[in-house]
């Protein structure tokens, strides 16, 4: 049965931070409110002055209500850094630097934590008083944390990517929390509705990014034995990531910085990948692995980007959009 | 004894809030190290947003370091207010409003006592980042809370004060957590000191402010039993107070607003009472009570005017400065 045959079915996006979250928001946009879940990596979620930091999720939250800031790249539009000035003042650390509307969600979200709601419900809350229509879903309430071994040592993933600037070298990758962290409400909703359609893999880094949601219990033997196309897209654009340390680290993970890496990692799980145009030359090897191979443009510089690239992913999944 | 006599003595200072907080800045700033300590009300003190909030430990150690806000009358100057607006986007109560630069002061705060400081620890760490040389020290390290009996039930102090803007009618005030709170540390070596020379009371609200002071464990004992001059300044200025409810409070609770209230209220505590120059006919009534009265000018509008009212406040106490 392809997904074509189910033109309700419901799609289900896993996604990490920036480049996820376009491809994510290019999905919502495409796609009405009831057809889409979007599920987040919290891998990279920590504790900072107290306050509970989901970059990935705000990531998408921001994207989504179409408050990220574009030219930065990370966080809030039109954003400021007085409380984080006055901190400084006050002696706190500086290494990791949120602004003050990114304060506003960390303090939303951290406080009714505290008072006992789950992460999905506080998620729900906060996207819903934002007008996001789709259901942005943590990967699992439970803690889990993604750490980096490195030649100096394990570093939280914050210390690492932030406050480290990804300088250490990379020795493996691990996921504290898991086994033993149950798939999110939403999430577990998600994997299991009868008119599931299609899995996309967004554009994020396959270690840091998505690992992690893979290795929420029961993610992947859900994958594996799903009856639905799941289709990735790449990260690499060119052989290089657009952000972030994927092309330093895949290099000290022993790998090349190629679709063929890409293809390897996601084996079994994915049937399809899609690839920038400028590694068009990767898509005949690629197709000798077995998986299918859509070319086309995959950088996301405006919205109208975002909406064609999620049009292009379904299709090459059989789905049908409009 | 003559406070004189002791001219290296040490200056207690009680203190509320903004008012309190003028004279205590005119104190710390004719005073050199060693020679003051102010013990502030933590009645006020909430958890908003899941933050501990401390007004009036705020607002002397705006004042102290030079940062309150002039024109405003309370909280920090320069202040700005994005986390607040995005707050607000979130779906957040809006009725108590906090700037970016002193919620910097509130996470700083709140995430060292959740990591089990002492506010007492919390507080003498942030004022030396801010180049405080005076101890601010709270009452109580533990949570005393004023409460406003008013004819439409019991409201939390900020409910009162903040959310209903004053409005209900008052009956009584009381201190949940009293007795049973001790005496902070700081505020204790104070009272303890061989060395005191003079307890002053700032002229903040005595009903909301300095009452709840008066309530912690000792506090009112060590008074009474004290060998040294204690002088309190009105917060009246011809019968009315310059800002916060002690005018319509005043009368709800039965009683005149004027001087000879502020007289009783104090009885058997104060030696010695500051008045405002406009109620000098209010000095000869007083004196029959058998009070000592000083009349000045107690509207402090520059940092001249807390200086000058400080040292008159000191002299009055029989205590030499410079």
């Amino acid at each position: 049965m392809s997904a074509g045959e189910k033109d309700g079915g419901h799609v289900l996006a896993l996604s990490g931070g920036v480049g996820g979250a376009k491809l994510a928001a290019g999905l919502a946009a495409v796609l009405p409110p009831g057809r889409l879940t979007i599920a987040v990596n919290t891998g990279d979620d920590f504790e900072h002055f107290g306050l509970t930091v989901c970059p990935d999720i705000d990531s998408v939250t921001y994207a989504l209500a179409g408050l990220n800031d574009t030219e930065r790249g990370w966080g809030v539009a039109d954003e400021s850094w007085r409380a984080m000035e006055m901190l400084g003042k006050l002696g706190e650390a500086q290494w990791f630097n949120l602004g003050d509307r990114d304060l506003a969600m960390h303090i939303a979200r951290s406080w009714r934590l505290r008072e006992g709601q789950s992460l999905s419900e506080v998620t729900a809350r906060l996207t819903g008083e934002l007008g996001i229509v789709h259901p942005v879903v943590p990967m699992s309430d439970a803690p889990v944390r993604t750490q980096v071994e490195t030649e100096e040592g394990v570093l939280e993933f914050q210390r690492y990517f932030v406050g480290e600037q990804c300088r250490p070298v990379a020795r493996a990758i691990r996921f504290s929390g898991t086994p033993g962290a149950p798939l999110s409400p939403g999430f577990a909703k998600a994997l299991s509705r009868d008119d599931l359609a299609v899995v996309v893999i967004c554009p994020s880094n396959p270690y840091l990014s998505v690992d992690p949601i893979l290795a929420v219990d029961g993610v992947r033997d859900a994958l594996l034995a799903r009856g639905v196309p799941c289709i990735a897209i790449s990260p690499l654009v060119g052989g290089k990531a657009l952000k972030g340390p994927l092309t330093k680290l895949i290099g000290e993970l022993g790998k090349a910085s190629d679709n063929r890496s890409i293809a390897e990692h996601y084996r079994g799980l994915v049937d399809h990948l899609v690839i920038d145009e400028c590694d068009a030359a990767d898509a005949e090897d690629l197709r000798g692995t077995g998986l299918s191979v859509t070319v086309t443009q995959t950088v996301m510089r405006e919205a109208e980007d975002r909406e064609r690239l999620a049009r292009e992913v379904l299709a090459a999944a059989g789905f049908e959009t409009d």
